[in-house]
């Protein structure tokens, strides 16, 4: 039963392209229901008897968002098993992966916190500092708890979902280390580049996939290929994130680009540029990078736009989705499978 | 085999008291070659192929400390199986609760860190904290991946350690997050203080117990013992800590008043004079504490030290490790069991 794909020019410029929103709830509308109680199972697992630590549990509402994780890994169940009702086990893991998820987002609130505070510290700021890094540990402690609180199916091994979410929370870990420590480098490669965006944002989609798969009964190869599908889909992301950035609408583009005063961090189309324009431009860009223009947003925009990084760009994005998409050959045809296919050309047309 | 206590004599004041570092020495001297095991298994398990993320792990270094918890679990282990070998599960899981204990300083260290910035910014400062934001979720994440690896022994359910420990790295965020939410509270009650102290001291000390105890071999009960022993040393502990902060050398005072001039952080004999005493030294104290003089630390001490305040503290630091020496009993007798003794003489007998 084939889905009519959101969007599949994926050539398009920010105007024509999908509304995020939309095409979320599109890609959702199949787990609607089991989206509802993954949002409910993740309420009761981190209720306290201490009434102070469930009045700050409600700040995580502000970082709910569209729940992808959840919702890729729901998918992946009902492809493997399009005939089977989704389990309580499998919604308990929807939610640690979310859980997952907003503890990273809260503690790079932290982070973040930490580059407006440069600019003058108040006391509000840090009573929020302390909480956000709190609220992140509670967060993940708690989905620990409760993925090792999960029965796992034979013939997986006794304690398989907890391994795989705390080597997936550890590789995370070490992807943000590794972007940290290349904050300041104007000499990053593409190779250290995805070896960041693997880890800080493959590995979870990946596992998500994966969990979601086996616990619907995949075989292991079944189970690698959807981990493929979704790691490769968590790059394609992070690499059309890294497009837009520069070509997106461009009210946007002042606040998000990703090169920001503070952290330099070079984005796919920049890094490109920095190894193949001609040496004035590379000079230019790097002067623009490291000087304090408070117009660099637009010069870098109008610097690199008409070179073919963005170009290269855009081609890396549908080539990680075009290696994905074919990841899904494994599964027998279903709606599920048709939306898992439309979320490739979901990920390349989206314009915010 | 009984072994002489380090210190009985616990209404010692400073200066007759046990050297810290000789009678940790000496608590670790039968489990010593295993504490070094553990110490390899610690670096090993943090090891990455990414070579910056190694270079920060170094930085752990600094917070290396007596493992206190490692030596709880593995005398446990030995005093329930005098007779059998310490396991590689054994030592990984000492490894473990080492970890999880580094992840709470490490994090501990952001929030005094934000303390710090309050009287001056610097960029070193906030990278610093950058960096222990990311450390202390790489420890925590690392923590529960070998905790997941281990093997479960029957009759145990099949994740039990990892559920333990993920249960009590929740316990430790909500007493962090207790003790932050009544930080400016002059009303605190014992009952509240209690609270704070079983989760955020009580809960790790307590689980390290069990776990010894039951992966050598201990049934439920034997197991609830040794947690409750757990639980009464780790509170008797911060209690001590609490009668050092007024009662311990002045030249310390100074330094660590846990009444800081920001954190207004209440400690046990605090908490009974602001109950017990007359009205008027009651207010004092109030005024001192919410005040900025210069003298705090020292007008604090004259005020509460001639009161009964101490003592109620002593004797309540007493109390709880009479009643963890009581836990003992369902232990044969053994080396191990007797410096588990020797343990509760020690907590109240420390004089830093």
């Amino acid at each position: 039963m084939p889905v009519k794909p959101i969007q599949s020019d994926s050539s398009n410029m920010a105007g024509s392209a999908v509304n995020p929103s939309q095409a979320a709830a599109l890609l959702a509308a199949p787990v609607a229901a089991e989206l509802r109680a993954v949002a409910a199972r993740f309420d009761s697992e981190l209720e306290s008897d201490l009434p102070n630590v469930n009045t700050l549990c409600r700040q995580v509402a502000r970082f709910r968002g569209k729940m992808l994780r959840p919702t890729l890994l729901l998918l992946c169940a009902k492809a493997v098993a399009p005939d089977r009702a989704i389990t309580d086990d499998q919604i308990a893991l929807a939610a640690v992966v979310e859980m997952v998820h907003m503890s990273t987002l809260v503690h790079d609130d932290v982070l973040d916190e930490a580059e407006l505070r440069r600019k003058g510290a108040t006391i509000n700021h840090l009573r929020g500092n302390e909480a956000a890094v709190l609220l992140g540990d509670y967060l993940i402690s708690h989905s620990y708890h409760l993925c090792s609180g999960i029965d796992i199916p034979p013939p997986l091994p006794a304690q398989w979902a907890a391994r795989l979410i705390a080597a997936t929370t550890n590789k995370l870990c070490e992807g943000e280390l590794l972007q940290v420590h290349n904050r300041t480098n104007l000499g990053l490669d593409e190779r250290t580049y995805y070896e960041i965006v693997r880890r800080k944002t493959g590995a979870l989609t990946a596992a998500s996939c994966e969990l979601g798969a086996r616990f619907a009964g995949a075989d292991e190869e079944t189970g690698r290929a959807m981990y493929r599908y979704g790691e490769l889909i968590g790059m394609a992301f992070q690499v059309q994130d890294d497009v837009l950035d520069l070509a997106g609408d461009q009210r946007e583009v002042g606040k998000t680009l990703g090169i920001d005063a503070e952290k330099q961090k070079l984005t796919l189309p920049l890094i490109h540029f920095l190894k193949t324009a001609p040496g004035e431009h590379r000079e230019l860009l790097k002067s623009l990078l490291r000087g304090g223009d408070p117009n660099r947003a637009e010069r870098v925009r109008q610097l690199v736009l008409p070179s073919g990084s963005l170009q290269h760009a855009r081609r890396e994005a549908r080539r990680l989705t075009a290696e994905a998409a074919a990841c899904l050959d494994v599964l027998p045809e279903s709606e599920a499978r048709a939306i898992l296919g439309a979320v490739c050309d979901f990920v390349v047309a989206r314009a915010v």
